[in-house]
């Protein structure tokens, strides 16, 4: 009895991330009984969405501009390339203004049972940007592997280690261990082996 | 540093009901990632949702056609009426296969700390269709008040009560008390109670 039109924005909604059958379905409903401006303005964003947004030529992340504002702001230290699975990791490291440096997007990570292969992923244009100058005139000197604490993470962290070992570029990858407000009673035996192999002087 | 039109969907996204900011996030990224067809056809439905789906001038319900498809369905009993907070509360019940009668929906709670009074709500109507007959001919004999066991929700029940004492409807409420699969244990003290006076003879 439902009418189709709603039947079938629920079943759009409950297409996307994180989002399930009643959820796609408050949401609907919200966006009948809201004034119809909001469903237009989404609308809208979302019909443009991919016309507005490209993806940056340097780094591969997502961008309105080409080069990306990262990229092309040479206060930025291009000496140190962040590398990153996705653009919305990058994106997550950029909102903690954490990190001076500049970025690479990977697309993804080695997953041989998902056919995700090296030659998959943005390894190339890395190789290629260690070897350039920077805008600023900089050259790379270091490499912060920004990847999952996962097998993936470890996989192609391993394999950009060994593809890299002749670049004069120092490599690091970041700490892995217990979240800040842990509770070692809950914390998995992975983690805590982690922590304690990655431990450091006080 | 996310460029603006991205921004600009997120934070949107994040205004709809049971999207925090991340999800919002990864939703927004979700569409980026996907073939632009994904953001194209979600963005054609909503811009078309107020125009295709307008409330039925019955029940109240969200329909295309007006009167909706249950309010114009000769097949079912129009003698019971089971009246409703929304539109989406009808849509579940109505997907639960489980009720044979019509609905009328009130548009809300009253609530007057939030400024709902019986005045916002579609009771009026609701009496006039206690009065009328239906388009199968039938008169209306019973009330059910499927309403949340909430204080908004009973004080609503109470109102209709007695409103409609003179009327010669049967009125009743659906039953509240432990959920089916739940645990004595963790059952709240008011639920509880509930189910202590609700208590059927086996």
């Amino acid at each position: 009895m439902t009418p189709n039109a709603l039947d079938r924005l629920i079943t759009l909604f409950s297409k996307l991330p994180g989002i399930g059958k009643k959820s796609a379905g408050r949401i609907a409903y919200h966006l009948l009984d809201s004034s119809p401006a909001l469903a237009q303005t989404l609308a809208k964003e979302l019909s443009s969405l991919h016309q507005a947004i490209k993806r940056c030529g340097v780094c591969g992340g997502f961008t309105e501009d080409d080069p990306c504002s990262v990229c092309s702001n040479t206060e930025r230290d291009h000496s140190i390339i962040c590398v990153v699975e996705s653009a919305q990791d990058m994106r997550i490291i950029e909102d903690s203004h954490e990190f001076p440096g500049v970025y690479h997007v990977l697309g993804g990570l080695i997953a041989p049972l998902e056919g995700v292969s090296p030659a998959n992923l943005s390894i190339d244009k890395l190789i290629s940007r260690l070897g350039a100058n920077a805008p600023n005139g900089a050259r790379v000197k270091e490499l912060i592997l920004a990847l999952n604490p996962t097998v993936e993470g470890d996989t192609t962290a391993l394999y950009l280690q060994k593809t890299l070992k002749d670049f004069p570029v120092e490599i690091s990858r970041l700490a892995s261990g217990m979240p800040v407000g842990g509770n070692i009673e809950y914390i998995d035996k992975l983690t805590l082996s982690r922590s304690f192999r990655g431990r450091v002087k006080v």
